[in-house]
């Protein structure tokens, strides 16, 4: 008699959460230092002290209402303005205020723009591994969940399948580089042939494929490796952004959805953005974080504690015979499971306390992820855990354990 | 090719916001002294001291991973504690935290309440006048709106126009009281009535009829009037709480669904509701204000200001001869339209540069909406212009204005 449905994503805990459940309970019966919890993406850095600075000087200067009263619902325009200003001095680009519309985070701006683009019927293709809950956004907004396989050696596109997938239906490709779960940078070569691959599918079905890119971790990047900006390379790009990683404030959920001008449509398209918004019951974003984030868009958290804690633990495990591919941005690991069952194999590092999150979950079965965005001391306690992990799965039969 | 709904929930401004843009404009042209703008809900009285020394306290005691790290999905433990704690000593309830979900403000926990519920075929009864928003929510959840006239002398339930309105589809009464757009309070003889019919209604239909509660103006009310608490008197009743007016925040976006014990299946609502809220792309409700909340859940701002703003503008209309009722709570009078026509009365008052909304937005054609969550200095500098405004439609036939 109520929605089937919202019950079970409700009561559906995700492996992520359960995981991250257990390690609470088991904390408390062992002690916090003897568990390893590896499961959450939650940034553990400061924001840059920017962030509260902003804010201090905002509750001294501004008033109550200014403060803390209504946004327009597309958001503050000085904020807007700001973020505007800092990607076109950034990636030489020329977006204006009114190309933005802010957002609570980018799952937000995920579900507003599938929201608004959904006509029944609409396929969208997300690349493995992914978000899992890019399936829940897409699904809830009527749109059908189109996966397509990346290439196994390195997680870039492989277009063969791409392809095949991409047919009259499809409404949009999903795109999140640096890539979570893999920490993989989509490379250049393959945005300038998915540009194409997108603009000839275009001409050929004679509807425009847009192109969504949910870029959280483009500050997030090792080696001062390159993130291409895609709006520079396909005309009918979206962007969700979200400052969770780069200023370190998940929990204020700040973002914006970025519709370009020359995006296929783009009039029609924010006003769906804005009319998707009012839809999903999202009045404003919340104002005084709208107002912080005028003042230091340019601003990006001291993320190099996760450079560290990812050679760490990369150079450790690669030594104990794990398999991964050295993430360039994002802070996870995306390990080759020991066993054949991934999700058996998270199971068995529980005995050794380590919690981690099968790669099903993330439509990548087989493969684990690590998230290592934890204090580094905790790594280093775990390190031997994951050696004796290891050993037991490299020297056991699977079927033994 | 893109969602036709979104695009025009999107281009087609409210009423409401059209005033607002319009008011903006001729303020510009003819300075913003002489421009009367009465036409949006936006408080405009400080947030009690609480609010901001709460801010400046978090700020000064928690580090950033704890002020703006992720909260859980439902909200912070503390908060819905302290929330809970307000309303069993206000109102002898006996509320525990997890009967509560944090949502941003009450637009999201009605959506979310309706997406929660919502099977194909549910019908939503809401009583007129309303807030237009509801509309939008429903039809966005699969609902079907069914609107109920109120009686015309007092805007109470009119009993004989509901029970025709309930069906074996109705899935929920929705209730505003103090209601937008006319400060009338559903009075306690009518809540004993619709519990009785509800039950009634939902024995003989074999499934429960629940009552949704919008109550953000719970405390926004004149001369000690009474809201009674509708969980007392019907068990299946879901509460949509927000803190924008109560703590003058509205731009923070901070409320709350709640779900008591004593509802139909809370174990399942309570899940649809969690599912819903991560359907929609909330991730958690902004963690900064949160926090603060759990240290001012009590408080409430200082509204003798819209005491004395209702006093001096419903008196004032009085003596130049409009008509309505003398609103108990909230800050709107719904006063009968001087023409026939009330949105050709609402252009005509922009002649005298009053901008109030017809009540059409608000599903009761004939009367207007008149904001005055605006300085006293407006309605002292406007009241004349009222005058003129009712003696030009009272003397003149309305065909010739």
């Amino acid at each position: 008699m109520i929605a089937e449905e919202m019950i079970n994503l409700g009561e559906k805990k995700s492996a992520i959460r359960e995981n991250f459940e257990y390690g609470k309970q088991r904390a408390k019966q062992i002690g916090k230092e003897k568990v390893f919890d590896f499961s959450l993406g939650n940034p553990n850095v400061p924001a840059p002290a920017g962030v509260r600075r902003a804010m201090e000087k905002l509750l001294n200067q501004k008033d109550d209402v200014e403060l803390f009263g209504y946004t327009p619902a597309q958001g503050i325009f000085e904020t807007r303005k700001a973020i505007a200003d800092n990607l076109n001095f950034r990636f030489g680009t020329s977006f204006r205020p009114d190309n933005f519309y802010i957002t609570c985070g980018a799952a937000s701006g995920i579900r507003i723009i599938t929201q608004a683009l959904t006509v029944p019927g609409d396929e969208y293709i997300i690349f493995t591994p992914y978000f899992p809950e890019y399936k829940v956004f897409v699904e809830a907004a009527g749109g059908k969940f189109v996966e397509v396989k990346t290439r196994q050696e390195d997680f870039q596109i492989d277009f063969a399948a791409l392809e095949q997938a991409i047919t009259e239906k499809t409404k949009a490709v999903l795109l999140n580089s640096p890539n979570n779960p893999s920490g993989v940078i989509i490379s250049e070569e393959n945005i300038i042939w998915l540009a194409a691959l997108l603009n000839e599918r275009s001409a050929l079905y004679r509807h425009t494929i847009y192109l969504i890119g949910d870029e959280p971790y483009r500050e997030l990047v090792y080696d001062n490796a390159d993130v291409p900006y895609l709006t520079k390379y396909y005309k009918s790009t979206l962007i969700c952004y979200s400052y969770s990683k780069s200023l370190s404030i998940p929990g204020e959920r700040i973002g914006y959805v970025l519709v370009p001008d020359e995006v296929e449509q783009s009039g029609k398209v924010y006003a769906a953005v804005c009319g998707a918004g009012r839809a999903l019951g999202y009045v404003c974003a919340p104002s005084l974080i709208q107002q912080a984030v005028a003042e230091c868009a340019g601003q990006v958290a001291d993320l190099s504690v996760y450079k560290n804690n990812r050679d760490l633990l990369y150079h450790a495990l690669q030594t104990y015979g794990y398999t991964c591919i050295c993430p360039k941005g994002a802070f996870y690991l995306f390990v080759r499971s020991l066993l054949p069952d991934s999700a058996a194999f998270c199971r068995y590092a529980r005995k050794y306390e380590l919690l981690i999150v099968p790669g099903d979950e993330f439509g990548c079965p087989g493969y684990v992820r690590i998230a290592y965005c934890v204090p580094v001391s905790q790594i280093e306690r775990a390190l031997p855990w994951f050696k004796k992990l290891a050993e037991a799965c490299i020297t056991t039969q699977a079927s033994e354990l």
